[in-house]
């Protein structure tokens, strides 16, 4: 196998399933519908989207044939790796499902219904070096609106962050902000010219503490005042804490930061365009808000969220997890690929930490890895044809069912049984064939009833979940 | 987007999924289990496997960073590009779903309970000229039981060839034929040294004709004998018609067989293996026997199939389509990856031919592409909460439901419910907000029923399929 990518086990296969079927589920109920694209994307679609460091990490697909014959003399033996690719590699994986997305909505929008509510799950590469947890090879699973600037939109989706957890029982808080908020507080701490290094700075607040930030904003060179000492010991820190935990309501959150902000009234529409979208939640403890919440990705205008493992909840005390879903409005995703300037907001859900949470919490049903409900062993090949005529009987009528393929010793039967999930094993003699009766064994209990095919299915569909 | 990949619209996918789901099912019923292996393979695993024309075809993936570091001065020089790709690419993307399932089942052997039954949906990668109706990115659909040889896996899997073909309702015919018959066939005719090029040839009868393959049997001059007058007037286009057409049972064809092979006792095992698999099915006018069938690859060695199209079914004269699923026994898929030798019996469904031939018979349902069942609208922004409201308790309750997102004439609602396949409008404005009564429009018939939101999702539980 290469490196950095992955097999998946039937169980795991199982699980995964049921996360990306669950979040499907809540995605249609809610009107997206789902879309897919090609991994390969032709490099010009892909280059120049992700910064330097992103084009580096693209994978080339090398071009077929004698791709050599189009490399000048010159390029080929300066032996510069970057100038050669550019000849022999026109195709690459997709890196994200955002840039195919643009793509796909320029190409095809004679098609398509705005707003379009689109949703995509799919897998996307990365040359990463692997390590733990970080693949090549992962899935995204993302849901957008393009073309509207409503914000009925972030309302529907903070619902859908929360439909998804409450369905999946993974206890969250969502983070909400605005890009334009976090833009005023540098701009009351004064570093409106740096807004860029300030907002990836003040995210990181939650990893290295106040003293942390206060020290790499010192050393990043754009500090332009004394920050702890700026605003009357309303340090940063103070701030933060002061809006988080103070605030009765939304509306009262409203009101503090039109207080707070006063002297910028022109950006008094974008504290109520927060209260628009959060006012619809008053008294839901699961959001909260983040003031210095800023999301890494350059293109976010407006509204942010950022989903954690709620801490307060004693079974995540040990779950050491940075956010499990994020999102965000963004403007101009299509105008790189000659479409009009579009709005957008989406939110994506990360597939592989959830997939931890659920390991870690013990949170995915056993009903899902419960595929074939009954193992059905003949004795001896006289009866084999019988045994298969039951098995296809319990088939056609939507009960999995198995006939076993070997004859070995009954140790074997529930060492297949148990790797397979199957609860009930059935051996099949003359005296079953002669009476129709059979002694229907569970395997965790060994209890044993006596049961015949219609009995059989009965009981099955039965416990069907 | 690159030639030879494809993006798919909501409804595309739709119906994809319909044709995915509906053939999992059936797996799943059967105790196939799902498994997925990465997109990218080291190149080393799929070279060599496909044969010349396949090694030319697979994707490679060019080295990250400085890549021709590697390569010696000589080599590069020499712009030898199949010598200097072993220098600059280590990974490949995947050509099909049957040499990642040898590496799969050699590498987690201790975590795999067998037999294993598993099943795998996903894209495979060719760089094949693309052209109308081959792509480079295209989809397999596999099921195989690997590590046993008996027979019923081969009665199971025709099984699973009639259920999902009734289940999506496609007119079908199996047909079925064993390696080992078609090689007394071509030893009957004198071929037996020449094997490979005699069923190659012999599979094209229903293409070329019996008089094509009489002249392609001379020209490749591996005539041993006259092939029209070797047997009395018995030739090969006689022997077919009379075996497929004349035969009341699998009984009386097995004898048949047996009597016109009487010389060759020693072979007689493998008309008995095909009667094992064909008694189950005696009667049924969907399996039929073709003494021709060869499938191309050279790997099978036991029980072969086809799927195609029922030309009989009056609806089918005009579709012009080869098979769309096959498969057969094969022997030694590990040994390669230094497995141990495990015989494997597998079938494979052609989604992108399924998907046609299920447009052009109209079989998909209507249903599949309804996922929003209403639209609300509101028509002043004083009503958007309560409309948003409504919508959500429509959603809790499991109808998807969504709210239009822009003050537009009503021409519009309706373009945007045709496109997405919505069923029914209902405006909100100040009455409705009062009285929580709505008047609810079918978009195709334009009749309006009154109902509260509560009579609204019963009426639209209802309506779910």
């Amino acid at each position: 196998m290469s490196k950095g990518t992955r097999d998946f086990l039937p169980r795991e296969v199982a699980k995964r399933n049921y996360i990306s079927d669950t979040i499907k589920t809540v995605f249609r109920n809610y009107g997206y519908e789902q879309i897919e694209t090609p991994a390969i994307e032709r490099l010009e679609t892909l280059a120049g989207k992700y910064g330097d460091e992103g084009d580096k990490l693209l994978f080339k697909i090398l071009n077929s044939g004698d791709y050599l014959k189009e490399v000048p003399d010159e390029i080929l033996t300066s032996r510069n790796s970057a100038q050669v690719t550019k000849y022999i590699a026109e195709k690459g994986l997709r890196y994200d499902l955002t840039v195919p997305l643009a793509r796909y909505v320029v190409q095809h929008q004679g098609k398509i219904a705005f707003p379009f509510k689109r949703f995509h799950i799919g897998p996307v590469w990365r040359a990463d070096r692997p390590q733990k947890g970080r693949y090549q090879e992962f899935y995204q699973c993302d849901a957008d609106v393009i073309g509207s600037r409503w914000l009925w939109s972030e309302v529907e989706l903070t619902h859908i962050f929360l439909d998804v957890f409450a369905a999946l029982k993974i206890p969250v808080k969502v983070q909400i902000n605005h890009r334009r908020i976090l833009y005023l507080i540098a701009k009351h701490y004064g570093y409106e010219n740096h807004f860029k290094e300030f907002s990836t700075i003040i995210d990181k607040l939650d990893k290295i503490g106040y003293e942390g930030v206060v020290n790499e904003l010192k050393r990043s060179g754009i500090s332009a005042v004394n920050v702890k000492e700026s605003t009357d010991g309303n340090d940063l820190s103070h701030f933060r804490e002061g809006l988080m935990s103070s605030h009765k309501s939304w509306k009262d959150l409203t009101l503090r930061l039109k207080d707070i902000f006063k002297d910028w009234q022109e950006e008094h529409k974008h504290i109520d365009e927060l209260y628009h979208v959060t006012r619809n939640f008053e008294g839901n403890p699961l959001l909260v808000f983040n003031p210095y919440l800023a999301r890494g990705l350059d293109y976010y205008t407006g509204i942010i969220w950022e989903v954690v493992i709620d801490k307060s909840d004693e079974r995540c005390v040990n779950l050491s997890l940075g956010s499990i879903a994020s999102g965000g409005r963004y403007d101009n995703l299509t105008e790189v690929f000659g479409g009009q300037n579009m709005s957008g907001v989406g939110i994506s859900f990360g597939i592989e930490r959830i997939y931890d949470v659920m390991e870690e919490l013990k949170l995915f049903p056993e009903t899902i890895v419960q595929g074939v409900k009954v193992l059905f062993v003949p004795r001896e090949p006289a009866v084999e044809e019988f045994t298969f005529k039951q098995v296809q009987t319990l088939r056609n009528a939507g009960v999995s069912a198995e006939m076993f393929f070997n004859y070995v010793k009954k140790q074997k039967h529930y060492e297949y049984a148990t790797a397979k999930g199957i609860s009930f094993i059935v051996e099949v003699g003359q005296d079953e064939k002669a009476t129709g009766i059979f002694r229907v064994k569970d395997v965790s209990t060994q209890q044993e009833q006596r049961r015949s095919t219609q009995e059989l299915i009965e009981l099955l569909k039965e416990c069907n979940n």
